[in-house]
């Protein structure tokens, strides 16, 4: 058996003091002020973090990664035409290629900001897999379930790969992920539940993402979207859901009794002007909220430090500036996100997945330092990070991710293919 | 007399072509698809600018700068507890010598984030523009009025201030700037407003910010904010009022009829949880508004790409995703802040300063590149910036800006200072 990797991180600033850190097999292994360097393993690598911060990475609970290949081809419009005229007329276009590379994009874009996880849902995810496995991060990878794109034969072949391909690789989980109550019926939903349960899965979808979604459920089942997945028997502690900016009292008070996880995108729902999540009502019935940036089209990038910031100044919008404060928005993007998705992860802390960031506290932004999680929060942008770990092993080498021109490079010739795709 | 500095930009994308762009005393001289190299002095700087494009730099039209050396201070609470208990208390301690390098510091953070000039407010203002002098940029210092805290001789001192100083550096224009309505009498503004016509200066001032600042001026005087400046006849195309989020219609076309400019300051506004500005009812009226950080005590960074980015997503929160599209909210965030400040910028022109931004087209948040603007709004953050220049001189130089280590040294030392000071 070869030797496991181990990582010292050596004189880094944590919770206020100075400490070491050292990292074996992936997990944070220890975590003390003082880890004598002749009780290490003889190949251990030892990283200089003076002038450094430790943080948990950023875990994005709610994204399209392949999404980036349409990042800027239409802003600023309503979300029908949005979606009828330019994305599923582009959508329609993309081949695996695209999908493999606009992913890897995704994930460096994920990594240059900080984030080690993203649960995915999209198509051809064997594409964004593969793209998971070369870059070195983690990701919860959804079968997507959507009845009007797909048909009988396509479904079966879903539910099939999920009972034969559990498990595909340590850093990848599998989801259900029906695509929402629009695009799903009743029976599929209910099926998709079954599995989710059976295989001990996640099952995750979206939810009340607008206005009409609501009419529309209310018209159709005589109840709003919560209540009808509640009348579905679907609702357990292993769903998650995003979006949520359209719930009632009693919806609240089910998701609450269901202990469902519910997914916040701020960006996007501010961008295509579909409503706002109810931060202090959640917070009152104390349901877990993770961060989400949502696709690259509807945002239009996957950075969660912009998320979270953007997540902490909406929810004060309202009137009241106490709601959602710095150090609350920091664990909605990190470890509300790892629990949603059932990773043991989301804190620097031992027996955990060693995920971090480290932090320049040289940075301009990050200084003066009255309180780090505020600066983090409030004032710094993707310049102050100087490493980000997934599973113990750094992912940026002399600024640069792995493969990064390579991948650059590749985007723009699948960009120029597409364009001239009819 | 020593021969002037030329500049050349060769090669660098602008508005979807391949240009040269010449610059000579600090001014855009020629704009041309090619400008022969045996054209040019000898002494012609020559930078290669492929795989970059060109773009305005950000005009910041509301700041506090000085106020970066209590970025984090105090967060989340009410601004009524935030001045009191937090702001004013160590404002009260705060020295010349803090002044001036935290000045610094915000302009290091501003170059770094593509800003070249700031409108400032704020207490010695000597140190500042001496902080503007050695750093490169340009700035409109104010001379700021508030009886609350100042006395009738320090009044008068500012004034013969403005008579005397009133050509300070060919990088400074001062403006008059009473504070608010709420710290300056109605004598002091109608002879502010005299003082700045005779002197042709700007008269800059904050105006509804908050709801009570509304409600008292409605109960003392029976008039609303900008009602209440107008029956004083202190409003023209000179004035330039930062926030007002509080304004009724009335008050709307008395702006548009006085051709007052405004300035939306979004993240302070959102996390003081001060109120709105209406933007759609404001571009209906076709009345001028930049953009602001406001301080960092309460953004917590002076970064005008994250603010323009959040300006055009809370325009759309009221419901129309087509509000503040990401050229307007880009011409918010250069030119519309050059023009209330009357400086002849703000677009990459012929005659113009030449202030600008060299973004990398190779940064993994400006591809693929369907719109440039849409990325640049809504997608990209400070690591695409790759070179920032003011009157034609660059800022950065191998990723830094001149004295960083030296700013940031200091920044840690009155830093440490302050905290032991009582």
């Amino acid at each position: 058996m070869p030797s496991m990797s181990s990582l010292l991180i050596h004189s880094v600033y944590k919770d206020s003091e100075i400490v070491d850190v050292l990292i074996q097999n992936g997990i944070f292994k220890k975590i003390s002020t003082h880890i004598p360097l002749n009780s290490l393993d003889t190949d251990t690598k030892i990283v200089d973090a003076s002038q450094k911060a430790i943080l948990p990475a950023f875990y994005n609970a709610h994204t399209h990664a392949a999404m980036t290949l349409l990042r800027g081809y239409a802003d600023d419009m309503s979300l029908f035409k949005w979606l009828h005229e330019y994305i599923w007329v582009q959508e329609s276009k993309l081949q695996k290629e695209d999908i493999y590379w606009a992913s890897r994009l995704a994930i460096l874009e994920m990594i240059h900001s900080g984030t080690v996880f993203f649960a995915d849902m999209y198509w051809h995810r064997e594409e964004t897999i593969r793209a998971v496995i070369e870059s070195g991060v983690k990701a919860t990878i959804g079968v997507t379930f959507a009845e009007n794109l797909m048909d009988k034969n396509a479904i079966e072949k879903n539910f099939d790969f999920l009972k034969e391909m559990k498990s595909v690789h340590p850093r990848i989980k599998l989801a259900v992920m029906p695509h929402s109550i629009y695009a799903v019926e009743s029976d599929l939903w209910k099926r998709c539940a079954r599995e989710a349960r059976n295989l001990g899965l996640v099952l995750h979808s979206h939810i009340s993402e607008t206005k009409e979604e609501v009419e529309t459920c209310l018209k159709k089942t005589g109840l709003r979207p919560v209540e009808y997945l509640e009348s579905l028997g679907v609702l357990d502690e292993n769903v998650v859901l995003a979006h949520a900016v359209h719930l009632n009292e009693k919806e609240i008070q089910i998701l609450k009794k269901r202990k469902v996880s519910l997914v916040h995108c701020p960006v996007s729902n501010m961008k295509l002007s579909s409503g706002k999540l109810n931060m202090k009502a959640l917070q009152k019935a104390q349901i877990s909220v993770a961060l989400g940036t949502d696709g690259a089209a509807s945002n239009n990038n996957l950075d969660m430090l912009e998320e979270m910031k953007i997540a902490a100044l909406l929810a004060k919008t309202e009137g009241d500036p106490e709601v959602l404060n710095a150090k609350e928005a920091f664990s909605m993007a990190s470890l509300a996100g790892a629990k949603a998705y059932q990773w043991n992860a989301g804190e620097i802390k031992e027996t955990q997945d060693a995920d971090a960031i480290l932090v320049d506290l040289n940075n301009e932004r990050m200084l003066p330092m009255h309180h780090l999680h505020s600066n983090w929060v409030y004032s710094a942008d993707s310049r102050a990070i100087h490493q980000v770990i997934c599973n113990g092993k750094p992912l940026i080498e002399n600024k640069k991710v792995k493969d990064e021109d390579l991948i650059l490079e590749n985007i723009r010739r699948v960009h120029h293919d597409l364009k001239n795709r009819h």
